[in-house]
């Protein structure tokens, strides 16, 4: 179906298949479905053609946000299918995230004047706070939206009827759907025996996860492709060898895709990395499949270094087990595993420090003030390294291929008078400008070397930025409560046990919380360190492979 | 007055006072005259604004073109005032060069079955054969037209009506104007006493000039502003101090100007380089002195380099003379000088070697599709220079500055969360923000090293080549003739004394063309290897400077 946009920047067309499209200009999509990245559509100027899905902001109408959030039912729940939530990020085609309405305030300071928002609060539209910025993000087409996990939780929620602090009725937002609010609140039963442990320490710079105890890593190589039925369907295998026991185990995305759904069901405050893209089409097929082992090997890194989540045993499960029958029995015992949503936060083991609730509260909204600049500036140098890498394919290329051609040209030109063709000097320039053919060539090849891994990490990195609005509602939603609870326990309608019993679950929401947050910031300057070194190296070669190149050049003249 | 034009190119508006054309839109020019290269205009989309003149064709119609004519009076002579014709290639801001009807075909093969050509003959229009690339040249700013030069000796070729070879009627064919029709016709009296000779000499390769045997150079330096009138008039005053006597004389460009103009009117045969582009406007005013010294040096270095020019008594002057009476005086000399056009050609020694006239044609013919090869290779290295010089300044810089602000916004970002700052790697995160807006800077500045140099050098090579398809054209009717006077001779209306008159003076015409294509030859190795290996020499150091920029800013992430 064909939706209107507008072009956030001005693209100018560079082949056949491509339209220029002006900032500001008005611009029609045939398909919202964009492909490797494009959109199919036509100017004002009525040229149809291709243009970078990044560059256009879909207009969304009221009818057509209708259609995006239909498969929410109109009670207000979710039904048995969360698992359609739950792959929507990886399966969907499309170049934005898929938002319901309360989507919109992710960044929003936290309404803690009212735990009840109206189902399907309408005023919450694109005019309100926040939306520019999601408007943003919204138009890159690798940044996924953390799904609607744990919908399962709800049923749990209302157990236990009893409390007299009041529920929120949005039964959407995350601070619900995860079992936070039934955590909080009391609702879940604490267990008789908890196999499950996960400890938060003190560190310097505040709480923090401790270490896994067995740290590992794990490669990932050999994508391979495999077929099924006869060659009717194919699908690529990855040698995936963690380094604890050696031995490779052969996994396909499905099975990423598998585990990363377990991820998101069990660990409500984690910040789970999101998988690359699924294959769009079977254009470019093998650039695809390597920037796709690229990017899992990425994902796969900050797996093995979590100390929570490489500790899971559905991970374990998935890097260890080469038996069908065995694999089968341990997908079932992960898909059963109660510790999820509201339950893991049962498994945390918290420090005994004193930590004042309103210095938890200032330390996350220093985070989220980070967070959201760290997530403008990562999208900021997406977007320009995405451009270079289009210049680097075209305009460098280009360029430079033609200051080469004019060169062979007055080399050839030389040649046309033979007393005096000057053979030495001709082959000279003629190779000179075969150099600056070839260091076009370079140019086009550089960004294998370097912009792409730039974009693979950046890639990683906003994938998990925006899982932290959800993660810092829960908390501003647990503080919420507090307050809440204080109130009506001054006013003498609630018992100063169960006021305390909510202020401590809402210290372990907290703990939790600045412990994700100081391994984010452990691993951004690990992260970020090594991909500023490792494009810099690069860029050093590769200008003195052009160096190079010249030197050679300049020397067919000496003597002349 | 407004005229119409089409694009040639497609232009990508890069700055607000700009606007984009499309490779073959009509656009409307509002001034004929460009500014600085820049015509301002209407685009089909109806924006304003500037483009480039050299990307658009202006559009002549039948009415247009009788305003570039119409001082040519209807009787078919030039008048008295033909030092409007020689001033006007330098003194005209048309970005193209004016064409009179007979210019069309300047590469064409002379029609040697005829010497009649209608006055005025309009089947010769823009589309007769060798149109296209006459309107290819006509596309660059900096190629001007030979002038139409020595009409004074319109009344000496009439001076002996006795032979009976046909005239050609066209008053305005360089044949004519040259004077070289009078010369080989014999209606050029030989003179009792002539003070000046030059040697044409047989060299390995063919006919030469022989050198100068006092060789020199001559520099020009430090383009001063001086007033008059009370500073109502500006001009600015060049140092110019030739090696063989080291006494500076302080020259105009209107004393260039001068010069130049003698050198059109006396030296028929000869390749006169074509003066630097008087200014067009007082915007960007240093770099336009800047540039014009560059181009006179190069104008200066042809000058003292060629056998004939570099001895001409005209230049000698020039070059000495330092008193104001005396230049007067020497100015006056010059001007009364008999020794031009037709006459210049009794001043030639030639060798007594026998050259085959067929042979002669053949070596011409093969020179001219030298040249046309060149001149076209030479404006598409101009061009392709050209744009590469807006590419540094515009995209190469650009995109380099905005990686670098990426990265200062990243590392911006990341002091945004106190405990963890990370300080060092923030700063060199920023150090590298700011080397890549410095590799910006760098970039947008190189052309001052390299492209500019050889714009200019090519800019001398495009005037250089301008003039060879009329002194091929001499020649062309040189031979012309001969044949023509061969046949009536066989048919016995014409003496074979007057018939072997006429094949010496055409060896002379050919011995001379000759002499000037091996100088031109020559010259052209020296040059474009030098021009070469400068820009290889100045790309090399670019390249190494960013491998150190990039060095320096790597080593601050060593120990982070």
């Amino acid at each position: 179906m064909s939706v209107k946009g507008v072009a956030l920047y001005t693209f100018i067309s560079e082949n056949k298949e491509e339209i220029s499209i002006q900032e500001n200009e008005e611009v029609l999509i045939f398909d919202e479905n964009s492909v490797d990245g494009w959109f199919r559509g036509e100017n004002t100027r009525g040229e149809r053609g291709l243009f970078p899905a990044s560059y256009v902001k879909v207009i969304r109408t009221r009818s057509n946000s209708n259609v995006t959030d239909c498969s929410i039912s109109p009670e207000g729940s979710l039904g048995n299918d969360s698992s359609y939530f739950l792959s929507t990020p990886n399966t969907s085609l499309n170049s934005g995230r898929i938002y319901d309405e309360d989507d919109y305030d992710d960044w929003d300071d936290w309404d803690d004047g009212s735990t009840v928002v109206e189902d399907g609060d309408n005023t919450r539209g694109p005019g309100a706070n926040g939306h520019a910025y999601q408007t943003q993000l919204s138009n890159n087409p690798n940044v996924h939206y953390r799904s609607k996990s744990a919908s399962g939780q709800d049923g749990m929620s209302s157990s236990r009827k009893g409390s007299v602090v009041g529920r929120n009725l949005n039964r959407f937002s995350s601070f619900v759907r995860s079992g936070v609010e039934a955590f909080v609140l009391g609702d879940v039963p604490m267990m008789a025996k908890i196999a499950e442990s996960y400890t938060i320490e003190m560190g310097p710079l505040g709480p923090r996860w401790k270490e896994n105890p067995q740290p590992f890593t794990c490669s990932i190589e050999d994508p391979t492709k495999q077929t099924k039925f006869k060659g009717i369907k194919t699908y690529i295998s990855y040698r995936v060898t963690p380094s604890h026991t050696g031995n490779p185990v052969y996994r396909r995305y499905k099975h990423f895709d598998w585990l990363y759904n377990r991820l998101l069901h069990k660990f409500t405050v984690i910040s789970v990395p999101h998988l690359p893209e699924k294959q769009a089409t079977g254009r470019f097929e093998e650039d695809f499949i390597e920037k796709r082992k690229r990017r899992l090997i990425l994902w796969m890194n900050h797996m093995t270094s979590h100390p929570v989540l490489s500790q899971y045993e559905g991970f374990e499960h998935f890097l260890m087990c080469t038996d069908d029958k065995q694999w089968k029995l341990g997908k079932r015992r992960a898909e059963k595993d109660e510790m999820v949503g509201a339950h893991f936060m049962l498994t945390l083991q918290i420090p005994s420090e004193h930590q004042d609730l309103q210095d938890v509260e200032e330390r996350v909204d220093n985070f989220k003030t980070f967070a959201k600049k760290m997530d403008d500036s990562v999208m900021q140098l997406t977007h320009v390294a995405s451009e270079l890498v289009r210049k680097h394919l075209g305009g460098f290329r280009r360029e430079f291929q033609r200051l080469g051609n004019s060169f062979q040209s007055i080399s050839q030109s030389f040649t046309l008078d033979p007393p005096y063709k000057s053979d030495a000097l001709n082959n000279a320039i003629s190779h000179t400008g075969r150099t600056y053919e070839n260091i076009g060539e370079m140019f086009a090849e550089q960004p294998k070397y370097d912009l792409f891994q730039m974009l693979d990490k950046l890639s990683l990195y906003q994938g998990l930025l925006a899982n932290f609005p959800d993660i810092i509602h829960l908390q501003k939603g647990a503080f919420a409560k507090v307050k809440e609870s204080q109130r009506m326990s001054d006013e003498g309608k609630m018992d100063q046990d169960e006021t305390d019993g909510i202020r401590k679950r809402c210290r372990t929401v907290g703990f939790a919380l600045q412990a994700e947050m100081s391994h984010f910031h452990q691993q951004r300057e690990v992260d970020f360190k090594d991909m500023m070194q490792a494009y810099l190296r690069e860029q050093i070669a590769f200008y003195q492979r052009i160096v190079q190149q010249l030197e050679r050049t300049l020397r067919m003249y000496d003597g002349l």
